[in-house]
């Protein structure tokens, strides 16, 4: 306990003598590197995507059974679940077309969460469906990874 | 500066001395409490649209130019355009029709931050629209407030 208490004491000792401008310059430049990740892990799945690899893209989601992704009037429940959904109604190169995010903004909740706002598209032989997604981010093990997407189209 | 350090190394103990088990308790408690003051403004929005009233349901947003609608392809910006966007949308009794919400799920992200997912139908004479929702609350002077809405039709 004695070992506890000198540890915690130090600590805050450091927090202490910290000037409160770094401090906040220390604040920013972490959430400037969380956006960074999340960014990454969007361009990630755009290339991913790109490239007809499926499972590449639901990388950037987090492998969990809480993972959801809502659109319409349906909730589907679980990293598998989704995967297969997105299996199904993008079953050919054609379907999945050439990805684009765009205005996409993030903002850092907690050291831990984001919200993302955006617009999707998807450059097809034949039409450009289109629309807008909110994704919850979270910082897991594996880094930044999407826990609640929310996509709509036009 | 020796003040606020002794005032720091004083907080500190206090929190190395409370049993991890009732602290734990405490984070339920509080999470439970944001979670009731959170379905609290769901259910005064229902009533508030059920008795006709849009201003009324919109009390449950934050009242700030960041406040965000999304729906299909449109993103709508500021309580103002939001409310605006419900009067031109809902510009009778009947096409309000009567609001439920069901399947509502909260999940706090933090002290001050939370995202909430659910489904939403309306009754009305001739039909009855429904869909999912995703909404990020944040808590704000004025209470917990809906600062993101992203909601989909089936």
């Amino acid at each position: 306990m004695r070992c506890r208490l000198l540890a915690h004491i130090a600590l805050v000792v450091g927090f202490s003598c910290a000037v409160p401008a770094s401090l906040q310059a220390q604040i920013g430049r972490s959430g400037a590197v969380s956006g960074q990740a999340i960014r990454s892990v969007l361009d990630a799945q755009r290339d991913a995507w790109n490239r007809g690899d499926i499972e590449g893209y639901m990388d950037g989601y987090d492998r969990s059974p809480k993972t959801e992704f809502v659109g319409g009037d349906s909730i589907s429940r679980g990293w598998q679940t989704v995967l297969a959904r997105y299996k199904k109604n993008y079953n050919s190169r054609e379907k999945m077309g050439t990805l684009t995010f765009s205005e996409v903004e993030i903002t850092l909740l907690s050291k831990d969460a984001a919200l993302v706002l955006g617009r999707w598209r998807l450059k097809r032989a034949s039409d450009e469906p289109h629309g807008t997604f909110t994704l919850l981010f979270r910082k897991t093990r594996a880094g930044w990874r999407i826990v609640h997407d929310h996509s709509s189209s036009a």
